[in-house]
C-alpha cells in the first residue's frame, strides 16, 4: 500500500526519516512517498491546501499521513478518515477541512487503540509514536474498525468562497506556489460567462491586468497575467518571475474581476 | 522501470507529489526517484546541466522526466529521446541540449498521441497532464513508436567550450554546486599538459590561486584552491566554505589558466 | 535491503541522485531512503547527531550511508561499522561518534577493497565512487569480511554531557531542529528528581522560563517553554515560533536548570 507523508518538519529534517523508519520497521513492504515537508511550521491551512491539491491524484486507497500538529500532546484527537476514495491519518485540527468541504468523508474514526502506538508515547512527536505506526499497521491489514470509535465529524476551518454579483467577482489570494504565482479562490466556473479578452480586468492590491490568458507564455516575460491555473482557479502570475515578490502581496490579499 | 523527476517546482512542492500520484495511478509498479527539484524557476540551462550530471549514472534504460517549462501551453513540442542508453521526456526547449552535445540522440519523437494524456489537458501543467502520464504509460509497455511522429532534431542551446592557446586556457564558470564550488567549462583533457604545481595560475575575476590540487583537504580551511572535480572539470573552491559567496562570482564569470 | 543516505549536499542536489543512480545500477532491488541531505556543509557533528537521531528507528540491518566528508581525498579511512543492530558506511571522521558513545560498535572495518569501487576513483566524490558502490555491493550480498581489514576503533569526537550538582544542572544547546527548538544535552534521567512546576527555573543566555511542561500546547503561543522532547532531552521552545530566532541563541549556548 502507498503511504504519503505531509509535514511541517522542513525538507531534509531527520524527523521525516524517523517516521519512515517507524513505518518500514512495522511494515517492510510499505511504499512511502513524500507529499510535502515544506508546509510552514504550524500552518494547518497550508497543510490542508497541500493535501487537497495533491492527494486526489494518488491511486485510490492510498493512505495520506499529515503531521502539522501545533496541538500535539493536548486534547485534540488523532483521526482516520476516508474522503473521495483516499484515506487519511492526521490530527483533527482542520487539516482535512479543505478536502471535506469538497467531498463528504465516508468514514471517520478516532485513532485511540493503544495497540497501535509506539510506547512510550511522547507528548511532542505523535507523528512518530501514533500516526506512523497506525499507518504501518493499517498497511499490514489492521482492521479500520479497531482503530478507535467512530466520530461524527471532523474539525473544520473556514474556507470562504469568492462572491459573484453581476459582472463582478470578489475573492482573495488563497495560496502562493513555489513560483510565486498567486492562486485565488475564484473558480473557473465563476468565470464561465466573463469575457477573456481585454474587456475583463483583474485587480489585486493596486495592480491591474486585462484579459484572462491560457498560458504564461502567451505574454512576454515580466508581464502580469491572469489565467486559470491547473487547479481550476484564477491565478495571477508574472511571466518567468514571482508575482508574490514583484507585487508584494500574499495569502489573504483581495482579488477582484470585473467586466 | 525506473523513472526520475527533475523540475523547477521547488523542493517540497506538492506539484511534485501530484506528478508522482499520476505516475503511480497509471503504473503502480513504477519506481520513481527524484533527480532534482531545486532547478531555479524557468532556468532551462540549469536543468540541462543537472540532467547531464546525474542521468548517466542511472541504470541503462531509465526514463528521466524533466519539467522546466516556461513555454508550457505554447507551441513548443514535448519530446521523447534516447541518449547514451538513457531515455528522456521533456519539453523541447534545450533541456537535453547539454547531453545531446556529448552523445547524439538515437531516437527522437514528439509526444503527441492524445491517448497518453490526462484529460482535460491544462495549459499550465503539462508535467501532470502530458509528461507524467506518458512516462507511466511507457513504463507499462506503451510502444515508443506510437508516442508521436519522429523528429529530426532537438532544440539546442549554446554551450561554449573553453579555448586553449599555447599555455593559456580561457573559459568560464558554468555552474555553482550546493557547496558554492565554482565549476568551469575547462576540462581535464585541456589541462593535460599544464603543470599542477605553483607554476600554474588560475584566475577568476580579481582572484588568483596557484597550483591544481587533488583534494579540498590538500589545503587549509578558507584557502582558495583549484582542482579537477568529480565531473572532470576545473573547479574553484574555498576549502570548507563557499567560493561563490566568498568570491562574489557566479555562472558566466571568466576563468583563466596560465602557465 | 534498505539503504539510507545522509549528506551535506543540500536538498535537491543532483549529487544525491548520482549516488542513487550508482546504487541502483549495481543493485537494482535496493530500497533507498533519504535520511537527511540538509546537514550544513562539512558539519560532521550535525551529521553525527542526525544519524543518532534517525538511524535507530530503521529496521534492524538497514545500511546507512553518510557523506559529510571535508577530508575527501585525504588519508582519512572510509569505514563500515555495525552499531546497535544498524549498519553504517561513512568516512571515519567522527560521523559515528555520537552513536558509538551510546552503543559500542560490534564490527568495524576499513572499506579498502578496490573491487568495490567505481573506477577511476575521483579525489573529490567518494560518496559516488566508494561509498555508494560499497553499499550496493553489500546489498547484493558482498561479504563484510572482504570489505577491508578490521579496525580497532572509530574516530571520536567529544560529546560533553551535562553536569548535575545538587539542585543544579548545567549543560548546553546541542542542536536546533527545523522548528527552531533548542535541544540541550540535559537528559530526562538527570531531571528525574527535579520538580516540574514553577519551583524549577530553566536559564539560557539571558532568558528564563519556569516549569517543565509536557507539550508545546500547554502554554499560549509565543511563550518560552521548557519540556523534555521526543529524543529524551530537555529542550527550549517558543510555542508556535522559533526559539532559535526569537532568543538569538544556538548550538553551544549554556543552559542551566535550578530548583
Amino acid at each position: 500500500m502507498m503511504i504519503t507523508l505531509t509535514t511541517d518538519f522542513g525538507v531534509g529534517s531527520p524527523y521525516v526519516a524517523v517516521m519512515k523508519g517507524v513505518v518500514f520497521t512495522i511494515c517492510p513492504t510499505a511504499r512511502v512517498v513524500d507529499l510535502s515537508h515544506a508546509i510552514p511550521p504550524q500552518d494547518v491551512r497550508a497543510g490542508a491546501l497541500a493535501l487537497a491539491q495533491a492527494a486526489p491524484f494518488f491511486p485510490a486507497g492510498s493512505l495520506h499521513v499529515a503531521v502539522v500538529d501545533p496541538g500535539v500532546g493536548s486534547a485534540r484527537a488523532i483521526v482516520y478518515a476516508e474522503i473521495a476514495g483516499q484515506r487519511f491519518i492526521c490530527p483533527d485540527n482542520g487539516l482535512l477541512s479543505r478536502l471535506a468541504d469538497q467531498h463528504a468523508p465516508s468514514t471517520i474514526r478516532a485513532i485511540s487503540n493503544p495497540a497501535l502506538f509506539r510506547h512510550p508515547v511522547s507528548s511532542t512527536f505523535h507523528g512518530r509514536d501514533v500516526m506512523a505506526p497506525a499507518a504501518a499497521h493499517l498497511c499490514r491489514g489492521f482492521p479500520v474498525d479497531q482503530l478507535g470509535p467512530p466520530l461524527p465529524s471532523l474539525a473544520s476551518l473556514d474556507w470562504p468562497g469568492a462572491e459573484k454579483v453581476a459582472h463582478r467577482i470578489t475573492g482573495r489570494i488563497e495560496s502562493v506556489d513555489s513560483f510565486g504565482n498567486l492562486i485565488s479562490n475564484i473558480t473557473a466556473d465563476m468565470l464561465a460567462e466573463a469575457p477573456t479578452d481585454d474587456r475583463v480586468g483583474v485587480y489585486c492590491d493596486e495592480h491591474e491586468t486585462r484579459g484572462i490568458f491560457n498560458a504564461y507564455a502567451d505574454q512576454p516575460p515580466l508581464t502580469l497575467v491572469a489565467l486559470v491555473g491547473s487547479d481550476g482557479r484564477l491565478e495571477l502570475a508574472i511571466v518567468n518571475d514571482s508575482a508574490a515578490l514583484m507585487l508584494g502581496v500574499g495569502v489573504g490579499t483581495p482579488v477582484e474581476v470585473r467586466w
